[in-house]
C-alpha cells in the first residue's frame, strides 16, 4: 500500500509514487536499465553494503548490476510504507523494502532495508540526486540485523 | 565544510543549514532538549541501530539519551559534505558525519556513518520529517563496517 503524505504538490506526489511503482517492476524483472533511467548523473548512493558512498550513476547501476547477478533468478522485491513528499521540484521518498530470493552462492535471503529517496525536477524532469539505502545493525554483536520485521 | 547545492530557494537553505551546524552543537555539548527540538512530532526515524524503524519524538529522544549516556564525557561529532537542497516548504539534507569519544562500557569509538534528513516547513517553521542515519556492512561478514572512511 502506498500512502502519500499531505505535501505541497499533490500532482507531483502522484507522478513520484508511479515512478516508485516503475522502479519495482524493473527490480523485479531483472531490468537494469529501466531501474536506473531516472538517476541523476552525479547522484550520491548510501548503500546498505560497503563502500560508505557512490558517487554517480555509473557506480550505481554497476552495483544493481553486481546485486542482481548474486541472485540465482529472480529478486522478490517488495516496498512497503511508501510516503512521498513532493513541493514543485524538491520531493523526498521513504520506505520499507522486503527483499526475498535465492543467491546464487547459496541460501536464501528474506531481509528489510529501509530506503530514503531525494529528488529534483531538473529540466522538467525528477531525478534521483540522492538515494540512502540501509540495514540497522546491533550494538552487542556488530552484525547487521537482516532478521528484522516490521 | 559545508556546501549548499543550486536548490530552489537559496534563503531557506541557509537557514537549514544553520540548523544543521545547531544540531552538530546540541550533540557536542549533550543538549538533549536542543537536538530533539526541530523534530516533528511523527518523524519517522531509521536509526544506525536496531530497531528497523522508530515512529515519533518521543522515541528518537530516549535514543538520543540512551546514546549520549553510552559515551564518557562528550561526543566529538563533525558533520562533513553536509549539501542542503530546498524547495519553500520541502527540503532534504545528507552528509557524513565522523563519531569519535569513549565508550562508558570501555573502548574508544572512532567511526563515520551517513545521515539523510529530511525536512517539512510546517506553520512557518522547518521541521525534521523523517531521519535515517546508517553504516553500511561488509556481506562477507554481515557485520557493520564501523572502520570505514570517507
Amino acid at each position: 500500500m502506498i500512502a502519500v503524505s499531505a505535501g505541497r504538490d499533490a500532482a507531483e506526489e502522484v507522478r513520484i509514487r508511479a515512478m516508485v511503482d516503475a522502479w519495482t517492476e524493473a527490480v523485479r524483472s531483472g531490468d537494469i536499465d529501466a531501474r536506473v533511467a531516472d538517476y541523476a548523473p552525479d547522484v550520491l548512493s548510501f548503500d546498505a553494503v560497503d563502500p560508505l558512498q557512490r558517487v554517480g550513476s555509473p557506480a550505481v547501476r554497476e552495483r544493481l548490476a553486481a546485486w542482481l547477478s548474486s541472485y540465482d533468478g529472480p529478486v522478490d522485491y517488495s516496498p512497503r510504507d511508501v510516503a512521498v513528499t513532493a513541493a514543485s521540484d524538491v520531493a523526498f521518498v521513504h520506505c520499507l523494502n522486503h527483499i526475498r530470493g535465492t543467491r546464487s552462492a547459496g541460501g536464501d535471503v528474506d531481509m528489510w532495508v529501509r530506503t530514503t529517496t531525494c529528488l529534483r525536477k531538473l529540466h522538467g524532469r525528477w531525478l534521483i540526486v540522492h538515494e540512502h539505502t540501509s540495514s540497522p545493525f546491533d550494538p552487542q554483536t556488530g552484525l547487521a540485523s537482516v532478521g528484522l520485521q516490521p
